[in-house]
């Protein structure tokens, strides 16, 4: 799976392929029939098949045909494994999928898909996070000049912009780590109704229906809920804290690539691109496809934004579909423009030479504020101008050092 | 402020007009200018000027055009007020606004007009809590029929739908409750340089200097914070947090507009909009205006994640010039938005003849899942097909409960 | 009218503004009336009223509430319009707005007042049009090193620079220039059935009904159409050609803010922005500003095109009121974006001596290209390097001339 | 290639996969190659290479690879061939890509798969226009009801609701139609500096360069063009083309979506989707799809004038890298969508019944405005009360005529 059009796009690897989601549903469908039988709904010999033996690579173009007949992927999945259960299982056949609609498959899926994007996504900010508290560590007292609106400001230190850059990566991990992926489980339209009628025999029908949901979760290692069909909460925070990352990375590109202009030279990437046509050229690749990312990540949490607000009845027609390939594309760019984003910081360069000269060159510019605001203090100008600079790293090294010293949170749940 | 464009907005009353825009700046340079008297880095004289009176609608237009020119409408309140005092109080025209830069009055009072639009809608929130809850309990076991894809599917009850809108309300509610409005002071380009020059004859300037953001914080209400003016996500979780509302009420006004279809009849607003040419219409007004804000906030929000991505160097050079007017026009109609939902649903009638008929009319259709699962069990159809709906409400209602116990968070820290 | 979050706002005026948008309602039933009373329908003594002098300033808080229950602005000035005629003009008061829809007053409202938007739009892309040709002109042989990625390139020309800025505008002109500002009547649901009925004694009811139309569309200077109620493509052309400008005005600042960073400086503003604490800066204001319009524009005519997708039925419920504002905005912006770019263009500096100083200090890297070409074709390299740069300017420099010597085609019709 | 979580879009084919986009690149590289060979410039030998055969499916995962170190696939693509050149035939391997820059074959290869987008969306129109056109013509006087802000309103013809689709598909075929597809040829920075050394001993050097651009456009069947590498109006109005599409699409999906609701059942899809678990269903599945892309495609072609706007120098650095993913997939859905909306249409069924029915019990109301008009007028309500909505079917019959009546604009010209 390659996509030339947008590079690197393969350090995603099969994240929301289509070979993966299709074994996510159909670990949802294999989840939910054992449970069927540990409850004693279904008959024993309907559990442990290995359903995903049934779906061979001949079989996509199949499944991709009737995905459209029916809308979903869902359908055709569960028509495509009962078929291959007949012979060989003919109760597992007709229990398969009892008690669940296409949108808990689907969307259940999208959530166990989601969890690998997730964790990826938060094993990069880590990562970020303890290569930016070693940068600002490292150039605590590097000064550069601080530029505003493109212009040369006041002297300001490079370890003050890690650690800018580190509380937008924190700020980031703070929402990513806080997402919760709930299973999906409420039958034809969020009532659960056909799998309380199918628990009819049982003591309590409802608790044993509701039971059924959380044990899903608990087999799929995703969190319990009661059904959320027309509640998209869930996909707008995935979403939002999908950009709150490609927010972070962009800002970092953005500086990367303005300070690697060879009329700058404060920074440069470890390993510039070259040039199809002029060999002495090494450009920022990695922050250009970053902030690429960037740009287009926003618009694409807008839509889920719409899917969700256009919700409506117990399954909004197009609203809901417009979700999926949505949310995988923005998701598999996080996850690429995360592993970018690491890998231009570790191999980052840091010109120190040049920013002392630039500062240098700019002295009188840069600290005209210095005098007016001595002359004001009656006081004469002091030697450096770079205030609260090392104080202000303090809160965003703690918290760094908060985000190093916990286990990975959502390693702990699984 | 009336907009004829955007019915209702005059809801949302003078929240960020340009006068309380002015009133926040001028709060912020009255509360920096107490703060350095307090500190005894401004001479005792400058402290307790009553600020706002010196601008006068008059001179809105001169600050509308200075404005302009500086790029920012900083600059030139700060002009404004220092002619205005030079006669008479010299020292406070002189103390004025030193150690802050535009972007520090800028922020500091976004976030200021931010902190009422994020109370309204707080209190919007909780009174639709509070109705939705009611709805939940009254129509518990009111009868109808479910859709999904347009097309009928199972029974329901109208309980469960509300309690499904509830669900999307607390979790709007969540998100707005958790937001954090921060002061933002760095000065020059966020080092406080020349704040530390001014305290230098203090014990510790730069103790001194974040102690006095710290101060700023307190007198105006918001939270402390090390400089965020590149680190955006403040103004992108607001943005989020917005547009997490206007899914939430956007997907109930298009239950809405839907139900109250003559056709389908089963909802309607308690006082329908007129036609200017056909007497007999009673058009679901209040849905439709929820509807169109919840068509344009994910585009908004959107804009802030872009010009949040686009930050670079200490102050980006239009990226965070976007934000402001985009935000105000976010937030504003959230809170119009907010409050036509709450008034949408207090009004709301609920036509359950029209719901049980439906459902009648269509038995046959939205049983046949039952059947056939009444089949697989080998039991008979049970008496009614309702699932797990009771059990459902349980969730929501217990989290309705507890936000409704709670004292409205942000009103304690005041 | 000041709009201290976007500065520069008043730039635009009264365009768009409430007592703009009444102006031109109160233009559309006044035509509407006298036609009606042209073709015989409404009685000769209900013409030639002066509506506009009905609404006062006091009646617009009125209008606003009004306009909320109503669910837009016109049923609630035909309502006021009524009763102040009831008196004085019984006739037109009995026949003003028959025939009509409130749609139909608020749409051809719209293009009224869009039609100002896009006659300043184009007389600021002619404005640039004739200072870049002139730029081109004045730089054919300025020479400057060409940049790609941010690194140097080859040599270039800054009159090809200008010549690429010079067919972004026209390619904006273009398209401004070609849009169709049409007026809206249809009626209630867009059938005319009330004109046709008013009609009814006069020979052809239908043909002098669709002649009203047409009267309407001279009358008001705008297009004859069939009714557009729910073809919204007269609304997405307008956004997407605003866009198109500020995309073209967009690309300009960027080079602008580029190229007068300090390192680089081979342009500037004629009078950069101050700072409030900095005495030494001078930001290149007007290039923000515009930077700023550039990337806000896209998602409101994003918004534009949702409204569009989501029509309905004969009009739709919250689609169509999404629209307003939204085009409000992006035009007011445009307009605003398009003098700060006029503005921007006619006060540029061009430092030529910086330009050949950097490209003569990176002449080795950027004649690489060139030797190894030479190399290829075995002869030396040649004295320069600048390829077609004086052919590609010949192409834009035509057109333009083309665009100069046209009427402007709007003014023509009008 | 398949895409689950995009049903249907297997439609599209190989549209713009990775080995069409590879075919595409490979084929500027040909073309280029002969035609320095046929203007003298490259040796004889070093034409008619059939490159396309030096790609294997092995090659890809390296070439993914590199593209991501490149920051582009141009420049794999080109050592790839040249390599695979070497030893066959050193002149070719040599001339290969002379003149050319990554940008030049990326933007060119661009526009040779959005041709057979856009060729594949004219016919798809095409193909509605003819099918619109034929359901006006049949339902001319089938009645129904008008619904406005989802009430009823005063009756009209489904002949004239087919007409205002058809309406929407002539908008949106007069954009596509006029859609201008150029080669871009600039060399490393636009200036074709290159070429002209190349060309240093012919007599006219510069003609020779700029007379191979348009040898390329001949050769691939593009439109020639100065260079465009910074001046996107050719990506963006692709977008914006596209949107008006699936604006148009939109606008028909939710009238059916709406319509076929049980409670009104006005339309049906003649093949709906079922239902995983409710045997009954018969779900409006195209409808539903082309909504779907409705929904999406304007935050896409949003994303295209962000990337226009954020150009900057010769080359911008992430912005061109943001579009051509953002086109590939707009394009792909316009595709899809647009085959969806032909079948949708093709086989969409009209309940005239239910219509007459609907508007039978409702006579009363929608009846309603005529009394008053004929009220007014002093006359008897006429029999009918259609208005002009016979004379309204005549214009957009008459454009679908010459749409119809025309050789297809674009394949005339290849």
């Amino acid at each position: 799976m390659t996509d030339l059009l947008w590079p690197g796009d393969d350090r995603a690897g099969d994240l929301f392929s289509d070979a993966t989601f299709l074994a996510a549903m159909v670990a949802v469908e294999e989840a939910w029939l054992d449970a069927l039988v540990g409850t004693g709904i279904a008959p024993a010999g309907a559990a442990k098949e290995d359903l995903l033996g049934l779906v061979w690579p001949s079989h996509h173009q199949w499944l991709a045909n009737e995905s459209e007949l029916g809308g979903n992927p869902a359908m055709a999945l569960v028509a495509l494994l009962r078929d291959g259960l007949r012979e060989r299982n003919p109760d597992a056949a007709r229990w398969l999928h009892r008690g669940l609609t296409s949108q808990d498959v689907v969307d259940t899926a999208l959530m166990v898909c989601a969890r690998e994007a997730v964790d990826r996504t938060l094993a990069a900010l880590r990562e970020q996070v303890r290569r930016l508290a070693a940068l600002v560590e490292e150039h605590r007292a590097t000064p550069m000049v601080a530029r505003t609106l493109t212009q040369h400001a006041v002297p300001t230190t490079f370890g003050l912009r890690a650690a800018q850059w580190l509380t937008g990566v924190l700020d980031a991990y703070d929402d990513v780590v806080g997402l919760v992926l709930p299973v999906q489980v409420g039958g034809a339209a969020g009532t659960m109704a056909a799998t309380v009628e199918l628990a009819g025999d049982l003591p309590d029908p409802v608790g044993a229906a509701t039971g059924l949901a959380l044990e899903l979760a608990t087999g799929l290692g995703l969190a319990p809920s009661t059904p959320w069909h027309t509640s998209r909460a869930t996909v707008t925070r995935l979403g939002d804290a999908a950009v709150r990352c490609t927010d972070a990375w962009g800002r970092i590109a953005n500086d990367v690539l303005t300070l690697s202009r060879p009329e700058l030279g404060e920074l440069s990437e470890v390993a510039g691109g070259g040039s199809s046509t002029m060999p002495h050229k090494a450009n920022p690749v990695l922050a250009t496809l970053v902030r690429r990312a960037a740009l287009t990540a926003p618009q694409l949490a807008a839509t889920l934004h719409l899917a969700a607000a256009e919700s409506v009845d117990e399954r909004s027609a197009g609203a809901w579909h417009a979700e999926w390939a949505t949310l995988r594309t923005l998701l598999r760019r996080a996850v690429v423009a995360g592993e970018q984003a690491s890998e231009l910081l570790s191999g980052l360069r840091v010109h120190e030479d040049r920013m002392r000269a630039t500062l240098e060159a700019a002295r009188d510019d840069v600290r005209a504020e210095q005098r007016s605001m001595a002359e004001l203090a009656g006081t004469a100008p002091r030697e450096e101008y770079l205030g609260a600079t090392a104080a202000f790293l303090e809160a965003p090294l703690a918290r760094a050092a908060g985000v190093l010293a916990a286990t990975p949170p959502r390693e702990e749940t699984r």
